[in-house]
Order: C-alpha cells, then structure tokens, then sequence
C-alpha cells in the first residue's frame, strides 16, 4: 500500500501545481440556479439537495485542475443530517472524480475517544468513506494523536495537526512563549509533528502526518518550514483572509515542494449577485483557480 | 430567557448531586438483550437502531438521578449518518426527559467557520436541536471562542472551554511553562475562559462559559479552581480513568459548589458479558451511579 505522502506528491506532480480548493459551502451563497430548483422540497431536504448539487458542480468544475479538496465540515454540520448526508456524498463525488479528500474536521480527544474519531474518518470501516487525510487539533497532546498516526499507518491515510493557524487570534495560544527555549509554542508542537510523523514517511521523503500553517504569518511559515524538514504543509489564508502569493511562498522548500495551499471562499464564492447564471458562474470560479494557480506557481518560481 | 449557568445551578440543586453521566455508546460493549433484535437489518439500520435504543435505556434509566448527560458524539460519528441520525435521537430523548444536554464535541476553528460550527449545536434554527451546552478547543485563541460566546448569549446557551484535560499526554501542550510568568499553558487558558466568560455571568454568579479540568489532576485542579471563580468546572476522570471521589473535591469551591463531575465508561458499561439480561444490567447501572453520587456528595462533605 501507497502511503498518504506519497499519494499526495504524486498527484501534485500529476496536476502540476500545489494549489487546492476548499469546499466550505453556505446555503445563502449558493446561486439561485441551484437553489432555486427546489423550493417545493422541505427545509431539510432541500438543504441537502442545494449543499450535494453544489458540492457536486464544484468537485466536477475543479476536477483535473487541483490534486486535492479541503472539505470543511463544519457548513455540512450547520445543516445537521441533511448536511452531513451531503458531506458524505460530496466526499464520495471526489473520490469517484479521482481528487484526494482532505476532510478538515479539526478532531481531537482523549485517546479511546481520539481511535472513534479516527476509525470514523479513516478506518477500515470508516463512518464516512474516500476520506484520505483528516485535520487534527493537537492540545490533547501526543497520547491523543496516537490512535490517528496509528490508522493512517494501517490504512495509507494521512493527518494535517494544527500548528500555526491562519487567524489574528491565533497569537493567544500558539505565540506563547515557552519556558527557558525562547520559543513560541507552535514552534514545540511543530517538532511534535516532526516526531510523530517520523515513523510515516513515505518513499518520496515525506511523512503522512503534516502540519497546518497559515500563509497569514509568512515570517514563521519561514521559520517552521525549516523544522518542518519531512512535512507537507497544508496553507489556509491565502484570498479571503489576506495573504498573498509572495506570503505562500515561505511555505514551499527550496526546490519548490512540500505544500499544498487552500483557498476556499475566493475560489468558490467570486459572484456579487445570486441570480448569476450557470456558466458566468463557471467561469468566474474558473477565472479565480487560474489566476491562483499562475500567481502561486510563478511566486514560486521566482523565488527559487 | 435564562442563561445556562443558571439553568445548571437550578438542576443540580434540585436533583442534589453535582454527577453526571457521560454517554459513549461502543456497539462491541452493547448488551444482547439490544443488539439481537436487530441481526435482521443491514449494517447501518442496526447501528442506528441499537445505538438509539442502548441511548433511550441510558437515559430512562437515570432520568431524575442526574441533572445533565455528557453525549460523546465521537462514538456517534464512528457509525457515520447511522450513528448521528442516533445522536440525534438521544439529544432529542434527553431534552424531552428533562436533562440538560452536554454535548461533548471538542469544536473548534477559525471565526467563521467556528460560527458554523456553534449555529450547528447552539444556535436558534441548529443542525442538531435540544443541545443546551457543548464543550470547544481553545488552541485557535480568542477570536475563534467569541462566536461561541455570542450564541450562548442570544440563546442562553453554554460552553465548556478545554483546560488541563484528564489524559496523561496533556502535560505534552497544557503544562508547558509560558515566558517569564512561570505559570503553565493551562492556567494562561485558564485566565482566558475567565475573561471571555465574564460577559456571561447569571444570576447565580457563575458564567456559562466553563472549563474542563481533569480529576485526575488534583493539585493543578485545586489552583485552576481558584483562578475560575465564576465558573463551572465540567469534570472528567473519575471511575475508569483512575480519579477518586477524594481527587475530584479539588474541583469544588468551599461551599461545595461550581464543578459538575461525569463518569462514563465506569457507569455505563459495568458488565462483563454482554449475555446479561436487562434487569441485571439496569441494577448494575444503578449501582454504579449511586456509589458515585454518594462517595462524591461524603468526600465534598467531609472537606468543606
């Protein structure tokens, strides 16, 4: 078996660019020719139907463009079962669509209440199916990351932990100053990722446990990106939340690899006006993933 | 509208213990007398089905001992839809029962997708209704906290933050020593909760936003009780995970008061052999809880 690491390089080798796209769908967002279609349904299933055929023109819009999703659970539990039946068809639409599913559902607990959420998302029997890599809250600490790196062993899936998020508020916690080192805290639980992720990695040098940092805090992407020698980094915060293409840069090693950047609401909310049409629709979202995609490549590449 | 914290002060008075019972539904750990009435259906239908009933004996069974359950959606989530259509179900159950509803779900992310996640569980028109309170991950820091808090204030709601959790690897993050202060992460989190919670506070003087703190930690619980003087403590440990009733009077204040205490494998999965018939496993449940409830109520008495 491939592992997760693995996986994931091939694939953005394949496509040729680091760039994903996040699906974070909001039913008032969703254009009308969507939603429109099902006015006669009840409130819950339409909510299912509008999140399912929106998830689905998005996967397919994306297909063959970017390597992998970030899908965000979080919208798909606003809308409770109806929801999350839309989640699990959306995972299965990537999976059948051939896209690696990152499912950023930032779990973490006590480690038997950690193996159930593992086992949900990444078993063998999983709870949800075609998801091949989860987002992990490390404040628990290493006893509540076990069970995941466990499964990802037995089952080729992977992890993102968080590290350095992409929110202002971020500092409160992850910049604390810790003890004698003079080093924040991101930066311990970084080499926390490094270590536990030491035992995943995968024939092209990389481990399946990642770590997620913000392209928001370009000066310490820098710094973890050198502690970080043998981890992907999965990048929120380039589009909406502010950073640029240059601030991503900081995420990538110096032969151009070891990241995957997201953008979620940039990419699948460009539209001013719900009444837009199907394929102005299309091709705004189309126009905005190009126009990442050759930003962040030739940042890149002028870099290197 | 009432706040939470007054909701729970008013519920612990009346039913006159602070326990709880934490309900972590393992399929493997369900008594025969559930799981043989449904070998007729698929795999999904007979989770959801024994799942939904193990939970609906549960909670009939200590309706009127306990003020609150603590429902791990984890276990829920294991089974995928199946399993939160159960959740679902038990949430509902509890509310019409009269208990007030935890539901352990360890959320946590950026500020618009933590809104997601708190209209979810919390909000007027959620994906999961009769939910009075859920617990949250700080490692994203304030920003990430305040449209909980927002929420719990328009709908008289609750939040129970993390703050020294009752696994051993918590010491890993929680009891790094921050900076020049000397004082660990956990009570740094500590003062967090404080703050944020001090816009919440009801009439009884306690806020509704609470914190988790381990009774397997007595000694760090005894200094986080000091430093959250306006807050329910919600906590874990006692029973399985190895915290006495003794361990657990840390985390009350000198009038016995501000911590509800839950137990979950220890009250809920007291059997051996899942051949046990209905009444022997009701009598054992039974047991269980009310040793807890009076060693806890004697060694609470017996400091203050």
């Amino acid at each position: 078996m491939k592992n997760f690491a693995d996986n994931l390089g091939i694939a953005i080798k394949q496509i040729g660019n680091p760039c994903i796209v996040g699906i974070d769908p909001r039913l008032d967002l969703v254009p009308n020719f969507i939603s429109s279609l099902y006015n006669h349904l009840s409130s819950e299933d339409a909510s299912f139907s509008i999140l399912r055929d929106f998830c689905y023109l998005l996967l397919e819009c994306v297909s063959g463009k970017v390597a992998a999703v970030k899908i965000q659970i979080a919208f798909f539990e606003r809308h409770g079962l109806a929801g999350l039946k839309a989640f699990d068809h959306a995972v299965r639409k990537a999976k059948e669509l051939g896209i690696i599913v990152i499912a950023d559902v930032k779990r973490s607990d006590i480690s038997n209440t950690a193996e159930a959420y593992a086992k949900a998302f990444l078993g063998n029997n999983p709870g949800f199916s075609g998801i091949d890599c989860i987002t992990v809250n490390p404040y628990f600490g290493l006893d509540s990351i076990e069970p995941f790196v466990k499964i990802c062993k037995n089952e080729g899936k992977g992890i993102f932990i968080l590290v350095k998020t992409s929110n202002p508020g971020s500092a409160d916690i992850q910049d604390l100053i810790i003890g004698q080192t003079g080093r924040p805290l991101y930066e311990h639980v970084a080499r926390m990722v490094s270590q536990i992720g030491s035992t995943l990695i995968g024939e092209n040098g990389y481990s399946s446990v990642g770590a997620v940092v913000g392209a928001t805090h370009p000066i310490e992407a820098a710094a973890l990106r050198k502690l970080l020698t043998n981890n992907y980094l999965l990048v929120p915060g380039y589009g909406t939340q502010g950073a640029s293409a240059q601030d991503v840069t900081a995420c990538f090693n110096s032969s151009g690899e070891g990241a995957i950047v997201n953008a979620s609401r940039s990419i699948i909310f460009p539209h001013k006006n719900n009444s837009i049409s199907k394929s102005a629709y299309l091709s705004l979202i189309n126009d905005r993933l190009s126009k990442m995609i050759s930003e962040i490549k030739k940042a890149i590449n002028n870099r290197t």
